[in-house]
């Protein structure tokens, strides 16, 4: 079958691999479609970052480059490991791509995700979505219904989305300011309009203002060049404060209009990965006694943000703005994000075209 | 009446100035005793600060250069005023030293400390612990049975220990690293002892350190430069880290080294107080999920602190190391911390002598 493999920074080759054989415990899916994330773009222009590099296997999967990418997709049961019996072949699923040692418990309640070594299916070996056919077990796979397939393929960056609303403790009635609009703050902002939240978003890009307004995800979208955020978002909300702000961008001053923002006790998310260690506004935290929390990735989030698309409280559709085959994967995928990045949301590959 | 009056920085005159006038609804109380504070100091050498400026009269209190200093301080009822029924003359008391609009409500579960323009008796207005006399509104005062008056000087700053110990979420059973020895450190640490967590403490200054030793309030004392603290506490917590870290040093790399020691999910309660903007690492507080909360002052602390102190649970006189008079303020009280800090815990001022 055909894969695209990571070999090393900026060279990722579309090769004939075998297919992966099924083992007990475990289940076969016909890739659907798969999606191109921030992370596989980081892996492809300074990596290997999560990908283990030639020479030093990743102590889990005991793989390392070339891998196989992908770990935003979908597709369909083909077969089932000896031992599962409640899926059915022919189903549609998601997977939740985490490489986590046997021994860690899954389930509710449990942080399994913050367990030593995690790394993810597509990026840490264990194949990816970027290749025709997976075999992954059981309790990463969940079934989706009717949720069209194309969607479904971002079923995984929405429930980091889901996943920072569960860490931020906020509901219904709250009132939230995602500062930056790109395919995580747009996701994460459709889960907190889902969710029944008053949403304001901060972002720079004209095309994703625009985004951020004609999905809906938004109450209002700012621009901080136009308005001082902060300020406006305490005009909106009797001189209070937003209860809790979504720092999705990974700039400096977006965390700071967030510690500004917020309400006296409020509450901020850090989705973004940092490169490097930001100043951050200490003295605004201790006097507001603000809450500064991060969110890596998801746990016991895929069902609770399935039901959402189902129940048609989200709609995945307008974020999906590219589709290309596996060959097209670096012209027509990885170039273009790097170009023309904010035209962007979500550019899905199907594996088998 | 004496007083201790700052009008401008290192410029605090012991003057003669009138006796504060019994209101309704107000207390009148003879001090006894008043500790000085690290945030008395920062007055005396870079302030004004929280103290208004001459020509800028605070918002609530409508006072400006020159204030009567002091905010943490015991005392004796000697007249009540009109209205007020449940206390007695004779009676001792300490002060929670807020200024706070008349409207903000106050009681159990408001952030009355949060409120806007919040400052401090003492600093901002309305008198102050270094008089022989102060008035102050009857919801600032708690009464503190049979507490020696010198001890309940420290209840002031055991409340911001106390608060610290809220915010955290920690309880019995918890592991606590505490980072940094000074006199917030170690009676946030006294709190945490009290209740029934494990506590550890880092800490540089001998004296300090042999401070946190024969107080009892640590399990261990670590010195940053003679162990990885980090990993220490892992190897004391079966690998996992610290339930829960305080930074009270106001110095980047003792909340670094908090990030590293807490466990997955942990939570680093923020009790210094920071000039500038630090760069904290937020890439290790998202991969681990670590909530960073500020802390500032106290609210509905005080009952619980005087609690632990009138059942024996802390015994505050080992963190008292020094006495002197008002006219000593200065000289032996100010001077003798800025140069002998590390031997000091508390120096108590008896306005009266
Ligand atoms: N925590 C997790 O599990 C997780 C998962 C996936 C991605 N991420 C991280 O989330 C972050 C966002 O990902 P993305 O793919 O959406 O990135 P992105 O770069 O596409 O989006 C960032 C957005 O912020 C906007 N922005 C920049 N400066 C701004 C400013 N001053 N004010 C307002 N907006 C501003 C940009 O215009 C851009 O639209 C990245 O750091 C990514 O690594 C985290
Ligand atoms: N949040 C609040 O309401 C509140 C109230 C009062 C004071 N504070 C703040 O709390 C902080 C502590 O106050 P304090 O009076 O105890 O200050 P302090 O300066 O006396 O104590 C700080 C301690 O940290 C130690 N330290 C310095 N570098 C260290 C390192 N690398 N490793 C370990 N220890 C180190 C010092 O030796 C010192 O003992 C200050 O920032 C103060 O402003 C906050
Ligand atoms: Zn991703
Ligand atoms: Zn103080």
């Amino acid at each position: 079958m055909r894969a695209a493999r990571y070999y090393d920074r900026k060279d990722i080759r579309i090769e004939e691999i075998p297919e992966p054989e099924l083992k007990p415990g475990a289940v076969a899916i016909d890739v659907a479609w798969c999606g191109i994330c921030g992370t596989d773009l980081h892996e492809y222009l300074e990596g290997p970052i999560f990908i283990p590099p030639k020479g030093s296997p990743h102590p889990i999967s005991g793989e390392e480059a070339p891998v196989t990418m992908g770990h935003e997709f979908s597709g369909t049961v083909t077969a089932l490991g000896e031992g599962v019996t409640d899926l059915e072949v022919g189903q549609n699923v998601v997977v939740e791509p985490y490489i986590i040692r046997d021994d860690v418990e899954v389930g509710p309640g449990r942080s399994y995700h913050l367990s030593p070594d995690m790394n993810f299916i597509g990026l840490g070996g264990r194949g990816g979505g970027l290749s025709e056919k997976i075999v992954v077990e059981r309790r990463w796979v969940h079934p989706i219904g009717d949720i069209p397939l194309d969607q479904a393929a971002l079923i995984e960056p929405l429930s980091v989305g889901h996943h920072a609303f569960v860490r931020s403790g906020a509901g219904s009635g709250d009132v939230a300011l995602v500062g930056g609009a790109g395919p995580i703050g747009l996701l994460t902002a459709a889960v907190l309009k889902a969710e029944g939240l008053t949403v304001y978003i901060s972002e720079l890009s004209e095309a994703r203002k625009a985004k951020a307004r004609e999905t809906g995800v938004a109450d209002e979208v700012f621009d901080p060049r136009e308005v001082d955020v902060a300020e406006r978002v305490r005009e909106l909300t009797d001189g209070q404060g937003a209860d809790v702000g979504f720092e999705c961008s990974s700039v400096p001053v977006v965390l700071d209009t967030l510690m500004d923002a917020v309400r006296p006790n409020g509450v901020i998310v850090n989705v973004s990965i940092w490169g490097r260690k930001p100043e951050v506004d200490m003295p605004t935290l201790v006097l507001k006694e603000i809450d500064l929390r991060g969110t890596i990735g998801y746990a016991n989030d895929h069902p609770a943000t399935i039901r959402l698309v189902q129940e048609g409280r989200i709609d995945l559709a307008p974020f999906i703005t590219g589709r290309i085959g596996l060959d097209g994967l670096v012209d027509e995928g990885f170039d273009q994000l790097i170009n023309n990045n904010e035209e962007h949301v979500k550019i899905l590959v199907d594996p088998n075209a």
